[in-house]
């Protein structure tokens, strides 16, 4: 489109994981000592992980990457009930399942590498870089996986989780309908029971991500439903498990089921990734779990999946911040303000310019602090020896899963539109692909629960539900990582005073909602957005002070190297830009109730 | 696309301009006792501009707010060189012109209706947010019309004036080049004189919006280019008409002239503006006013369109926050989180989309409130009876400029995102035309100057230029307005405290610049974005807050109007989660220089 000229065009099929960060997180931020001493990580050792990092970056960079902007400009065609995936993605595909990289933090029980969340999330992370759009599908996979994991039969997992753990078969969470998004106490969807213990199924599901498409050969739709006699409300909503193909008892495949793509829909962004509407009518299903007991089920496959879609907003924005650095290295434009010469220069030379990458970068890097932070205690939430361990480290983990779903989703829609900006005008032509991802990161603080159900998740269940206990042994964590701050040199002492700043914030807050939420949820729910982006904003900016105090540590006894230095000043730009919003949110959420309430909207 | 289900859609052709709100604020907040007692405006009354602005709100709502989404879809189309607008664009461009709408703000002289920027500030405004993409068209020809007015001969201004007031005619700006963006010294483009007094024009332009198109009769193209001797820089550019066709000497059309489109771009945004690259060669141009002086007059017809841009914002801030108003007004799902109902209820009851709403409502507000103000002082400016007045308005109004066009254009990125939110799922499926909004806005911060460029301006030549005198006088009118809240009810006190915790953050900042910029100019200009939005959240906030006084005295002499009663709520909201943010930007001024210094990209 764009002819007749020399400006640079981005190279959209470029992307090198940050292999090396993610394995200094894994060695720092995730308590690696204690998860490794698990009997169930019993000989795995740094070395192998790096191993497995860097054949799954190469994987990433070489064969997803390069998808991404073709398959975003073809997008997922719908044709008379069936969806064909863009070009190369089905033959890619096919090399994932052949990798095995479906398998990788799954039970060796069915065929999975057994690894911990700690490694599994820098996987997710690397694959949704390369392209949000493809990694859906496993993604959901992955959910479906758990929820089997979690309420299937022997029986169900016997026929079903080896193809899923392969990636051969692929998942999806089947919640929506028109009347119900948020609300799952409004599903309608049926569930008749017939004759030989399956159920019918009947109604509309829509926003169905892989509902339809041709990578796997086989879909196992997650789907909820009510039975006759079912409760109203969330209490009567039920789990079946729904085949595209029926399964033999050999587990051969069998004939279609009477579930049909009868559209998908045209988005903003991820468009290579089908997005359907299914019409199940008395297709059949199988109950997973006990009946009416669905909603828990879907929680827990819910609770990986939102997890699961922050990573996609680190990803998302390492893709963006390589892409942008990658132009303002390349593109030569204005002297410079200090003077130096008369002569154009590369934009990184320019100061807007280094403050946007600065702030990008930090994004990037204290969301997949936060988000290996949280994987380390989900492993010991499911594997630690002892009971009260395994409590602690999941009600630290789940306070933590709406942190990385909000604070990582909505810094995902920052760093991409400020990769546009550094692109200037050539940003917001499509084909330099900066633009691809402002409009794929849109939909993550939406999907898999908006930012305000995160928030609400936060503030009630994670907060309220046990007085404040787990927000402040956060807090407490947080004042001893301050103490070693002020023991340190100068830079450390600084990124100790913004910590403490915000930390304080944070308590101030958390003490106001113990105090008023009861007596005024109105109020303070007006309020919990600010909140989880002040707590998702205070933990990346501990955790990227916990990585300059162990980049200190590595330096001095001996290691310096760029990274490490680079860390460091990461880890003060977070500090001195981005910590200071802390005390902004506390604001809005101390001062900002009346103003709020004030409002009428009539 | 979306098919089968009862899923409500937003209505994307529903929009109503805030004529109540543009009529507050000019009676209120662009010293309008002042403007409408210059010999200019005699006679013009607050009644007559409130009948012009229903009429062209009717004009806007009813045939242009209805081609947005249809416009966007379609996209203008490019074959072999001709643009085709797409479907009722070119109709609808004709009656804008029957109807006199282009004419409003220009000289009668010229068939101009001659009234204030202050009066045309609000309609261009209203026919942005009524479809962006349309309203492009005539933004460019008010700028051509500018830099006619600036530096055309009298044998110019008669040949195309009145033809470009009318609309008849388009202008356009032919700045950029594919290696000169945002640095105009890199111009390449040729213009050799020829014997008879023109000039050949040779030379290739991007990104020139309406370059080509087929709803104005000609096309006046403002073109950038140099003459053979011209010196290297900015110091050898000069300004150049070359018409799309020639004019003969009774104005008849002629000759297409040697200027062809050659492509068009594919956007992420305002697809139905055609973007497109112009191949000069050996075009037939006409100088305008003196060699090598082009860049003082672009400079000129920028600074207006710099403003308009501003004004675009604050247009589609108003559309999108009006769309997911409707949207939380219709839709239902969940019951309320104060238990009162176990009901599902319309979301616009859920505090964090009220929150959201309010936000959106109080920028676009205070970004109209910001333009509104600056609008007086540029009536002032070219008006006011003594040479000091003048030059005194000129300086506030140069100093404001930046921020209307940086401040109002990121707000509005930040209000688009905050529409799609609203509408949950919805907003990322494009039919629901929220998303429209989040695509068309990201240029906005990018063209005529990204807000680095603005903000550089505002740091260099509006700031450290003067010493300071212009930023500490706005700040003195900032106190005297403290006073006056701080004299008031406990509301207007309680703004007065935040609008005086910004203002001082915006004097420190000041200070620190005047005292630092010299000696470390990267440093300081690292800060001029944080500056810029600093600068603009406190006049957007300083002027809700004379709104609120405003319309705290109309209601105590006994006119309450709930138009009245909001302005208070959405004044106050403004200053509760708003104005807080200041602080913030302050704090990374001054103490995060060392930490984006220390950074190193290599």
């Amino acid at each position: 489109m764009y002819g007749a000229t020399q400006m640079p065009i981005g190279d959209t099929t470029m992307f090198t994981a940050p292999t090396q960060d993610m394995l200094f997180n894994i060695t720092h931020l995730t308590q690696w000592d204690k998860i490794s001493a698990l009997p169930q990580y019993d000989g795995l050792d740094l070395d192998d992980i790096g191993a497995v990092l860097e054949e799954y970056s190469r994987f990433c960079g070489e064969i997803i990457a390069p998808l991404n902007a073709s398959g975003d400009q073809t997008g997922a065609q719908y044709n008379a009930g069936r969806v064909t995936m863009p070009g190369g993605f089905t033959e890619a595909y096919a090399q994932f399942v052949e990798m095995g990289w479906q398998s990788l933090q799954h039970p060796e029980a069915f065929g999975g590498q057994g690894l911990p969340r700690s490694v599994g999330a820098a996987a997710t992370e690397m694959l949704n870089a390369a392209n949000m759009s493809f990694a859906l599908c496993p993604l959901l996979t992955d959910g479906a996986i758990e929820a089997l994991l979690t309420a299937g039969s022997d029986a169900q997992k016997q026929t079903y989780l080896a193809n899923l753990t392969s990636g051969k078969w692929s998942g999806t969470m089947n919640l929506t309908e028109p009347q119900a998004g948020s609300d799952l106490a409004l599903v309608k969807s049926k569930a008749v029971p017939n004759d030989d213990g399956t159920y019918a199924i009947t109604g509309t599901k829509i926003f169905i991500t892989y509902g339809e498409h041709d990578m796997s050969e086989n879909t196992v739709h997650l789907v909820l439903a009510r039975t006759p006699d079912a409760p109203a409300g969330v209490k009567g909503i039920s789990l079946f498990l729904v085949p595209k193909f029926m399964v033999d008892e050999s587990g051969a495949l069998g004939d279609r089921n009477a579930v049909q793509c009868v559209s998908i829909e045209h988005k903003l962004g991820i468009s290579a990734s089908p997005t359907a509407v299914l019409q199940f009518e008395n297709a059949t299903g199988f109950l997973i779990g006990d009946e009416n007991a669905g909603l828990s089920y879907m929680f827990e496959m819910m609770n990986s999946a939102r997890y699961a879609v922050g990573l996609q907003g680190v990803g998302i924005a390492e893709r963006a911040f390589q892409q942008a650095l990658a132009f303002a290295k390349d593109r030569v434009q204005s002297a410079p303000v200090d003077g130096s010469t008369r002569e154009a220069v590369t934009i990184i030379h320019h100061p807007d310019v280094r403050r946007l990458l600065a702030r990008m970068q930090a994004l990037a890097e204290g969301g997949r602090a936060l988000a290996a932070f949280t994987a380390g205690w989900q492993d010991l939430a499911r594997h630690a020896a002892s009971e009260g361990d395994r409590a602690e480290a999941s009600a630290i983990s789940e306070f933590l899963t709406p942190l990385v779903k909000g604070y990582c989703t909505e810094s995902a829609i920052d760093v991409a539109s400020a990769g546009v900006q550094v692109h200037g005008g050539m940003g917001f032509i499509e084909e330099t692909g900066a633009a691809q991802h402002y409009r794929d990161a849109r939909i993550l603080p939406i999907y898999e629960g908006t930012t305000a159900i995160q928030a609400n998740d936060l503030i009630g269940r994670k907060t309220l539900r046990d007085g404040g206990r787990t927000a402040l042994a956060l807090a407490a964590m947080i004042k001893s990582t301050e103490a070693d701050l002020a023991a340190g040199d100068p830079i450390a002492q600084s990124v100790g005073k913004q910590l403490s700043t915000a930390r304080a914030a944070f308590e101030t807050v958390v003490a106001h909602f113990l105090a008023t939420a009861k007596q005024n949820p109105g109020a303070a729910y007006g309020g919990s957005v600010p909140y989880l982006m002040l707590a998702g904003n205070l933990v990346s900016g501990w955790q990227m002070a916990r990585a300059l105090l162990a980049a200190q540590t590595e330096i001095s006894s001996g290691n310096s190297t760029p990274f490490l230095k680079a860390k460091i000043a990461t880890a003060r730009f977070y500090a001195d830009h981005i910590l200071v919003e802390a005390e902004t949110q506390k604001h809005r959420i101390t001062g900002g109730e009346d103003s709020l309430l004030a409002l009428d909207f009539a």
